[in-house]
């Protein structure tokens, strides 16, 4: 799974921002919604994994499995299922996109290259199974991930 | 990403049944059902988009990106989120899990086998770009699903 981080971030931020000919676009507005919802709540169960293996009994295969989860979804282009018309409206709930989000295309390209590049670097570091250095780079993870997250996310 | 699918679907079989002393098991009762309902549709969505490719224009990087990710979710070792007691209950809507998938240590280690088996082949499928076997292999991935739905879903 060998992907250039930069390229897919270009990929994501022109896709949030334009839509992008080149890939295959499916879903309606609730769809696009719930399917990103679903992908930020895997996401979350394999942070919450990591957490619990870092700050207690480590366990490497299932840091190997929570961070290549997180790896592959950052490089699915998930960007994808921000289309027009999907800034408000509920998938599982409603959406907590702001606005920005679809707007700031320079803002959005710095977040998510930052999390890709952590995300990149996370998969690499488990499979280390070196528990400090996974504890590190888990910081550094959720920074990238709290970076978006502050920017473009409204509270609950 | 490396893994041998039969020690994973061995601990899935088991975590689902018994649960393994081995990993980290977070997260309460809806909490699990929310993330594996979550997984699901990351994987219907990735599922969606390999349709989509092999029956419009065929984008390689995106296929290879939802092949990843079905692969990553299929290795993740999501069983331990069948935890006793999550057998019924409310993630982002009623469990459709039925009795028997937390009985049939027979049964679910067959469909979770072949499910890995499928998912870590059309990775590698969707890596050579090669359309007409993504197809082929997207058809045999399917059944793989149809498998474990059939046998151990509730209908809606």
């Amino acid at each position: 799974m060998k992907i250039i981080a930069q390229t897919l971030v270009a990929g994501l931020a022109l896709t949030v921002l334009a839509g992008t000919a080149s890939a295959q676009v499916i879903g309606k507005s609730e769809d696009q919604i719930r399917w990103r919802q679903s992908a930020y709540h895997v996401k979350a169960w394999s942070m919450g994994r990591i957490k619990a293996n870092v700050e207690g009994t480590y366990n490497k295969d299932q840091v190997i499995q929570a961070a290549n989860v997180i790896q592959a979804i950052a490089n699915s282009g998930m960007g994808a299922l921000y289309q027009p018309g999907t800034g408000s409206g509920k998938g599982w709930k409603e959406t907590r996109a702001k606005a920005e989000l679809f707007t700031d295309k320079e803002g959005v390209g710095k977040v998510a290259m930052a999390f890709n590049k952590e995300a990149n670097e996370m998969a690499k570091v488990a499979a280390t199974g070196d528990a400090a250095a996974v504890k590190a780079q888990f910081g550094k993870l959720g920074e990238a991930c709290k970076g978006c997250h502050e920017k473009f996310r409204k509270d609950e």
